[in-house]
């Protein structure tokens, strides 16, 4: 195998959903071997059960997605919406770095990327369930990004907005007059990024190039927010 | 009655907690009538029947403290910790803002502060879970606030660290030569803040005063981000 | 006299401009001794001049405001509209500083208010000039801050934007529909902050209660930014 | 030539000095053609001359460096060495863009990589007049930035802190014990940069990947902030 990754072994989230498909091909692109899991992360034990069967990792690429449930007001959040969000963005989290730690630091050397939000960085309205558990995200990242850089681990975030996913921005959405317009005065590029633009800064940021970067919330919106 | 806050009606929950009884006291003295809850917010209930049983609140002081578990590797955080983060900080500040909202909104005024932490906007090595429930709240606080502007109920939070508490820095704490040169050399201020300078803050960001704070993150930390 | 800035002595700068009147105001009923200042202080000289003719002080607001020419594009900023954003509103600020900080380091206490932008927090396209002299400002109170924070002396800077101003938003526009529209678009809170909402910030960090704000940019812009 | 630059051609500011010397070798082995440049860019025509002598530029890389003045206090920072943060690092910086952008905008395409500072986002004492110029960078990207996104034109600063280099931390200084116990102390990582890692971020800024990053102002400090 050549390539940037030649000899890496990647675990990939949620490989179905979100930016898991995309990133799937990126890092196979650049040379790694990829591990593209498919399990329901809500269930306590998978995090460890999933690292525990992926054998040896030197990178992690947290990928957890929830459904949009965009336009609820923060009186109608229901302790169910409210509780799924953690249950599925923020618990897995935990449990998949601490899974996969030991090894790392172990080893003294480690990537841990997280694609989150750009939504705690610049607030929207009838998001707060969403915003409140990518928040718990960003804050997780840059206490264990300190906590670990000390043993070569580097732990980032992506926080993005803006960027293509059937979830989000449905081809419906897209195609819509008024969305496009929004688009146009909301983001500074004026366009949503591909999928492959937001792997790229994944593959970036898993690769040794960016040993330098620790705990780090890196805003990818088009300018929207930076 | 006369003061700032003459005729307003204040809950400052977990009153003897943390921040809880320098706010009554503070709020007190600027002529607010302070509902000082002492209840256990853990429980699912408690939010709802406490602001119910409160009757009509201008403003809310979310004081949400947990136990300090300061040092436990990211690897050794179990289930247990990494829950009672959320339970006790992330999932009441919900419960309590979804209750006392519907009537703030109805008379478009309120006020909603929450002592929240400076750590999610830099990193603390061995604090992962703390920092990631205290980054849920911030991430919370952007979303209402921005929300609940159009409402004009503003929403806030102080990104507080190194600020004199019996649970954080204990006196034996503060009188190790150790804290008190790593006091020093980390915060430029060069001491902890009193718990009445955090209390002005808070009772700033509730009068008339801060209408133009809207979902804000307002380190509070001598400097030690700013 | 009587009032939370009793016995203190202010210098405002520009206090025919910007936020220079009501500043004087507020800072006047607050039991203050003001020194209205009218200087040019483009004048290398003038800044040294006016602090030695003032007397002891206890508190620099530091107002310092440039005409608008929002709307040049960066191709178009020729190196006279260049140079004077920071003849205005950059190095006027340092010679000030400088020209202050010797009996504030001498007394071990003093407050520097800095009416400074959001714009460096938050670009706006045509601004590209003003944007940067306002990030210099920004800059500069992030370094001083800390250097004198260990004097005591509390150096913050207002990060303001959509605050009411014949400069920026004189009446024919703010009555121009299409601006309230827009207002009402990027403004969480949907209008213009009152200058005396300002000021009262402005009191609030040249107050004792604010002692442990040492180096802040502080947002001030309705939700613009946060 | 090949290489992710291939037929890319750039402009490096100060090749000579600071991050230039690596920058070159970095993006020619890239494949890019690289036009270093040496002038004293102080002299005002200087960078309009040097853009139009280099004919079409797909990148430019504005590689600004100053002395180092680190340690003086703000009371004794006299005009001379203010105005000469501002000569050498912020008023050619612009004299720069506005030489190079209407190609660029005529193209559509283009990409302007600033290599700035850290020290906006986290002060240092004895600093300021540096802290100041840095933060001008730092203002200017976010408005050009945003201004020029909307030509398919990216503008984004690297805002670096610990970063091998002679001027900041010579031989002498890294061999110092108490200089590599603060190194330990301050930045979680616990090392410097080697000049690679940077030039590896402005090649990553100024290639087709990082299109979406929109006038950001991107920390590269190890940790020390993020």
């Amino acid at each position: 195998m050549t390539g940037k990754l030649a000899g890496k072994r990647v675990l990939v989230t949620q490989a179905d959903d979100y930016m898991g498909p995309q990133t799937v091909k990126t890092f196979r692109e650049a040379g790694a071997e990829v591990i593209a899991d498919r399990s329901d992360l809500t269930e306590p034990d998978a995090a460890g059960r999933i690292v525990a069967q992926s054998g040896p990792l030197d990178i992690l690429i947290a990928n957890l997605a929830a459904p949009n449930h965009h336009g609820v007001a923060v009186a109608d959040i229901d302790d169910d919406i409210w509780a799924s969000m953690f249950d599925i963005m923020v618990h897995p989290l935990h449990r998949l770095v601490r899974a996969v730690t030991p090894q790392m630091i172990e080893r003294a050397q480690g990537k841990i990327v997280v694609y989150g939000s750009a939504t705690p960085l610049r607030g929207i309205a009838r998001l707060a369930a969403y915003t409140a558990a990518r928040g718990a995200q960003a804050g997780y990242v840059r206490a264990v990004g300190v906590e670990l850089a000390r043993n070569n681990i580097q732990v980032n975030l992506i926080a993005q907005n803006w960027v293509e996913s059937d979830v989000y921005y449905p081809e419906s959405l897209q195609d819509n007059p008024k969305f496009r317009s929004r688009l146009k005065q909301e983001v500074p590029l004026g366009r949503l990024a591909r999928a492959d633009e937001d792997t790229a800064l994944a593959l970036f940021l898993a690769g040794e190039d960016s040993d330098f970067f620790v705990g780090q919330i890196i805003p990818f919106a088009g300018g929207w927010v930076s």
